[in-house]
């Protein structure tokens, strides 16, 4: 019996992780749940699973016995052995750490954690032994491809749907409002992954999410548009065999996996593939010209330092104003790309470091999208030389 | 260094086998080669690669200092590590065994040893603590989906091309010249598997094979059609997730891939899958309704006994007759499926009750094909009762 925390149970992925715990009674148990602002919800969820801690921003009416503790004390509490992160953007950065550092094993669905710290995180999970396990249906692919393998591959293969707006033009994208960006065409996930998705940023962040995950070289990954989304992601051997994970999109599949292993956990709640539904799965590499918002992650992440902290913090803020109609989708890029200009990165930062530059790009982006017009920004202003 | 024996040099999975073994001369030796009738292909072989010991159905006017022994005595020579058995048709199954209780490791790239004595060969293996690894590209496929998983998947999911004549109408393939059929949509091989490509037959004796390498029931077996032959098969576990194991069609890999195993070596000469070409997988569940030789090989398999093994012989046969314009392709199935109607099985068989078998069924075909115009039999003659 493996007893999970779940840092932010009320959001896409926590709600899902506690659809497979529902399913596994006999491997799991929810025994501690965080939530943010959605108190009704938490609520609910406590009254079913009946955690002995819980945390939120607004504090719930009923405790239902639970004993009220934060998520860095939730997460390093020695009742716990897993700890899944499911939270958004850099909230789940300090239970993150929190787990490592108490030896915890972690299951790990936010990637901004990684593109923030990761340098800190895989050190901090070295240097205490502990586990970090992706969550990511990509990252969970590629890790199901490497079990078993005695040689690495010489390359990884990420695939992208290409999110709603991969065939639009220029000028189609300066229209798409936030209703529209969240409709998208295989997943249902929580808001700013929804987003992230649209402009392919979501592709980036798991870029360097994969690189620090696996320790691949940023050139020895690469990306594949598959709408279909089905196949998850692949690996290339040094023989040239490639091992590809499929399945039906169900974020459910890899948050089981990473729970259930080494085991496969039969699970007649997850769907199958039916191959008189899927007859064509369609590959093509990615044209990053097309979606600076990949290509600003992929140099964020080869650049190094806190480029990548500033990046994801901007990135942030910029997908807020877009959801606030504050900003238009293709202003998201500009702003991003405007806070990485300006910023100062910091080689090997400390965590002290990494808050930081992520405070000082989060008040950059804000800065930008008040100070001047975002939307009049010249296209093809080129990256500065840092 | 390990040290190879090739059964069937000459033959087109041989002559592969030499081209890995070329590319790997830190890791492999070709220590004994054995051809058939192709004698002069065979003094070339031995010409650059001086194996100790050779065997051909003609004696070559040259040694090269080798000494002539029979493929049952090279297979079981304690010079021998590996064993590739690269025959076609029966010819493989007396060097299987003989390589099997000396205790070698066998790369079987034959898959009638398996069809024709599963049931014997695969016990062999387990008295003897022999290892058979699969050389087939479907096999090969499945045995690296399987790599590091501590749970049998619930499904095995054999891809066939479907072969030329996927497409054409009953009376088109009646009409099926022995040169159209050899005209293989994407795999170069030799005749005989070519043929049982076009007649889906081959696929029919894989599943029989991948019931015996990885001991999985006939129900959990199953069979997509997949034209492009890059996914070369897959396996579906129960939590619904599938691996695939993708590379361009070329049969040096999975021929590398037995004899690194379980490493993997580098070897620029395997070509990669370039997505640029590869734009599209597509896939359909197989209509066993229109292919006559796939139903029955399953069928044969599921009953057991010397089925497979006359199934097999049969098949041999008729194919022989095809390829010597003495039957349509059509009458493949039809010689097949009445040598199976007047087969009397024997379950349990032993060696010699299988040779029996194989011999009364080829002696069985071969009278059908002159006995009666097998052009006119009546396509819907109902398979009698075991």
């Amino acid at each position: 019996m493996k007893r999970v925390a779940i840092i932010g149970s009320t959001g896409s992925i926590g709600q899902q992780a506690l659809d497979v715990i529902r399913t596994q009674p006999d491997g799991l148990k929810a025994i501690a749940l965080t939530g943010n602002q959605n108190i009704r919800l938490l609520e609910k969820q406590m009254k079913e699973f009946r955690p002995g801690m819980f945390y939120s921003s607004g504090k719930p009416a009923v405790g239902y016995g639970g004993e009220f503790l934060s998520p860095e004390q939730i997460a390093s509490h020695p009742d716990v052995d897993y700890v899944i992160i499911a939270t958004v953007g850099r909230a789940g950065l300090g239970p993150t750490l929190a787990a490592l550092r108490a030896g915890k094993t972690v299951a790990l669905a936010s990637k901004e954690v990684l593109v923030m710290a990761g340098e800190i995180v895989v050190r901090e999970a070295s240097a205490h032994g502990s586990q970090i396990l992706p969550v990511d249906s990509e990252h969970s692919a590629i890790w199901q491809c490497l079990r078993g393998e005695e040689n690495r591959p010489q390359r990884l293969l990420l695939t992208a749907s290409g999110g709603p707006f991969y065939h639009c033009s220029d000028t189609q994208l300066d229209e798409v409002t936030p209703e529209q960006a969240l409709q998208h065409p295989v997943w249902q996930m929580g808001k700013k992954v929804t987003i992230d998705s649209a402009t392919l940023m979501n592709k980036g962040l798991e870029v360097i999410e994969a690189h620090w995950l696996f320790s691949f070289a940023f050139d020895s990954i690469e990306i594949l548009i598959h709408p279909q989304s089905i196949v998850h992601s692949m690996v290339e051997f040094t023989d040239g065999s490639l091992k590809a994970q499929l399945s039906w999109p169900d974020m459910r599949l890899p948050i089981q996996y990473a729970l259930s292993y080494p085991r496969r956990w039969s699970n007649p709640e997850l769907p199958r593939l039916d191959w008189n539904k899927v007859k064509s799965l369609d590959f093509e590499p990615v044209d990053y010209g097309r979606f600076p918002c990949l290509k600003l992650a992929v140099e964020a992440g080869k650049s190094g330092g806190t480029y990548p902290t500033a990046l994801c913090a901007a990135n942030e803020v910029a997908v807020e104003l877009f959801l606030g109609h504050r900003i238009r989708l293709t202003d998201i890029a500009r702003i991003v790309q405007r806070t990485l200009e300006q910023h100062r990165s910091i080689s090997q930062p400390s965590l002290d470091e990494v808050l930081a530059a992520d405070e000082w790009a989060r008040g950059c982006a804000r800065g930008l999208s008040l100070g001047q017009d975002v939307k009049h920004e010249r296209r093809d202003n080129p990256r500065t030389e840092r």
